[in-house]
């Protein structure tokens, strides 16, 4: 008898982690990823900042899963659901499945507006990562050659949208580098003054730590320069700038990019699930993570909105995601190996351990909440360091960031301060 | 009375050993490149093999002048020259020298066939490496997808035309990867029966070395998987793969990628100098690399066609470009601090001092020949590794290159196996 099938689309956190807890049961398992690398999001932001270089925070799926293992890779996009028949579709045609883990995770939301992705780049993956690299230190050449002064400060201003951990670790980094690292580069320009705007819609940054937390991290960005303005939103953003509206107040800032961390929503392929959707396009999933009516339905990670088992929603982090991919796949397991369909009601209710929360601001700034314990400044740095070093997938890629850090700490200098995607013929540019 | 100014252009080998010539003089220095970065070429065929990442062999040419120097760098394409009234143009208008060196190098020459740089990629900037390897993976996760084996061994089968340094490099890297790198974590398809094909027009490999070394590589080569046609050429390249032909036979290689190691020719700012030009479109300068006719301009590196003065021509190596760069530089710097324009003829000529010529085919098979000792086998890779770290510029490129390439001697892991570039929006793949 064939062994039985589970299908896992995507090789993020939360599908890595169902992969992972599969690995030695009697399945066959197929992880399929449009990518063929899984991406440590978390320190996505350092490579846009030109700290580390793509390879040092993503890995070939295929690397995680030799052929010795019950789980085959492949790099397909699932284009079509189709819960009812048990199938799913890829452009070369239908995939049967026993059991399906939907962990496709989340792309850019703009609210409706679609031509701000043209100008507003948000942080999802490697090529939006170098792209916002590309953005930023072009833009400093740009001035560079200007020749007037207004034309200048446009260029060295950047407006980040968003006051998640995601926009305050870019505003944080860009600072940083255009005060330490740039400024003995360029003559014509002071890459001090390079202008760093954090917009954020709510009246506090980092919502998900606690107000005084907030205050600390709005604190140390307000000290390493950026300008931070909450209750404020932006109302227009086109290719020189952005309009941003606090109360009733509109205002234009000129700038030389706009990067975009305010929202994300679930990726499309939830629409053809026949299943709940929240406002942010997430498949609203019952306590045990499976979709209502279809006990052979798991979501996992960003994708899905689940609960915490303590009344709360599961928070959007790496930990979230790696608990519920490891929870859908042990309940997988467990039924694969009785032979039994539990119904979704009788089955272990997933419950998210809340390991603590981490951002980190700057060099030697961050926060962390671990509920017993809040932490800030350097000790907790040190911490968010150590853990994201611990963290990191390989040996390899744990010792070569580890000396960037050291280095990059000692000097301010930053090894990837590259400009590239220029297009391969340097005659037609890409984008410019 | 204001500094005499010295324009370069390119920030290649010959336009850096320049600036940095010319840095402590009493002179105003401009150094022009299209691109933010120094790329160190001779290690560029491991970014397109994953050995490497390109931060670690790229290092903005910004960060080697600071502004404490006399050396201004600028991001910006001289598109003209006009060597009569001593201007150069770029996009934004016309730059006045009293000394102009050109160095823009050379880019892939197709033999007029331009419709082949669509379908062979050359191995000349970092965005050309990265397209190489993504290229090179992806046609093996395609080979895992595809239902039969005419199609997989297609997809893996790859053309490299052209046998000189890069050619063999990126041949013996490609074989080493499919062979040892990748076996484990395929299941469907068996990498290590990938072919590799090289295409050599001449009749035997690297021709810069002896006979018998050349022979050696070319059974290195053999010994590693990759079949070596000599005497073979490209007739038609297409998406598809390529139709050679030796003598008054042709054949038709279906290929997943086919690449480019044949010929370069000189950038075409060459055709505005109103000077004498090669058939690969080189400035054909004086003994002492000035231009007829212009005593004030001159060109270095791969861009000119030099004598060596021993009555052959400098070759086009990194050397070759870093002597001539000094060599112009150092006439300059001694006619600007003496105040007296020597004519051409009185000036020194320049001499190429060959300090050896090395290339490696793989692990632990490399040939270097310095005159008076010829080695191959361990010794000479050991020779080049160490000689190629001792050239990267940079404490910080140096330490990881280093670690990366113990620790892939080690494991025959390569850390820098991602596919990117499929456009920031997955959605729509910018090749495919």
């Amino acid at each position: 008898m064939a062994r039985p099938r589970v299908i896992i689309i995507g090789g993020g956190f939360a599908g890595l982690s169902a992969g992972r807890r599969l690995r030695k049961t009697d399945t066959d398992v197929i992880l399929f990823d449009r990518r063929n690398h899984h991406l440590f999001q978390p320190l996505l932001y350092q490579v846009a900042t030109a700290g580390l270089s793509p390879s040092q925070i993503a890995v070939p799926i295929r690397n995680l899963f030799s052929r010795k293992t019950n789980v085959a890779v492949r790099m397909e996009e699932i284009t079509r659901l189709d819960p009812q028949a048990n199938t799913v579709y890829t452009q070369r045609g239908a995939e049967h499945y026993d059991y399906l883990l939907i962990a496709a995770g989340t792309t850019n939301s703009y609210f409706g507006h679609t031509d701000w992705s043209k100008h507003a780049i948000g942080l999802k993956s490697i090529e939006d990562a170098l792209e916002i690299r590309r953005q930023f230190l072009s833009s400093f050449e740009k001035a560079e050659l200007a020749d007037d002064t207004d034309t200048q400060r446009a260029l060295m201003t950047f407006v980040v949208i968003g006051g998640g951990p995601t926009g305050v670790e870019l505003a944080g980094s860009l600072a940083e580098i255009a005060t330490k690292s740039l400024p003995p580069d360029f003559r014509n320009i002071d890459t001090s003054e390079t202008r760093i705007v954090l917009v954020e819609a709510g009246g506090r940054l980092l919502p998900a730590f606690d107000e005084d937390q907030s205050e600390r991290a709005r604190k140390d960005l307000v000290g390493m320069g950026v300008e931070v303005l909450l209750n404020t939103y932006a109302e227009e953003i086109d290719s020189d700038g952005v309009e941003i509206r606090s109360g009733d107040t509109t205002k234009r800032i000129d700038a030389g990019a706009v990067y975009w961390a305010a929202g994300v929503k679930a990726e499309r392929i939830t629409e053809s699930a026949g299943s709940e959707l929240d406002n942010a396009g997430r498949l609203v999933v019952l306590p045990d993570l499976s979709l209502p009516g279809y006990p052979n339905v798991f979501a996992a990670g960003d994708i899905c909105k689940a609960g915490d088992g303590k009344g709360k929603e599961t928070p959007g982090v790496a930990q979230g995601a790696i608990q519920m991919g490891k929870h859908a796949a042990g309940i997988i397991a467990s039924e694969i190996k009785s032979g039994v369909t539990t119904p979704p009601g009788k089955r272990p209710a997933f419950r998210y351990r809340d390991k603590g929360n981490m951002a980190t601001i700057g060099r030697r700034r961050a926060i962390a909440d671990f509920g017993w314990l809040k932490i800030s400044g350097l000790p907790a740095w040190l911490l968010w360091a150590f853990v994201h070093i611990a963290f990191l997938i390989g040996f390899r890629n744990k010792v070569v960031t580890m000396f960037e850090w050291i280095y990059m700490y000692i000097t301010f200098g930053r090894g990837a301060r590259l400009i590239t995607g220029q297009g391969r013929n340097p005659d037609s540019p890409r984008n410019d």
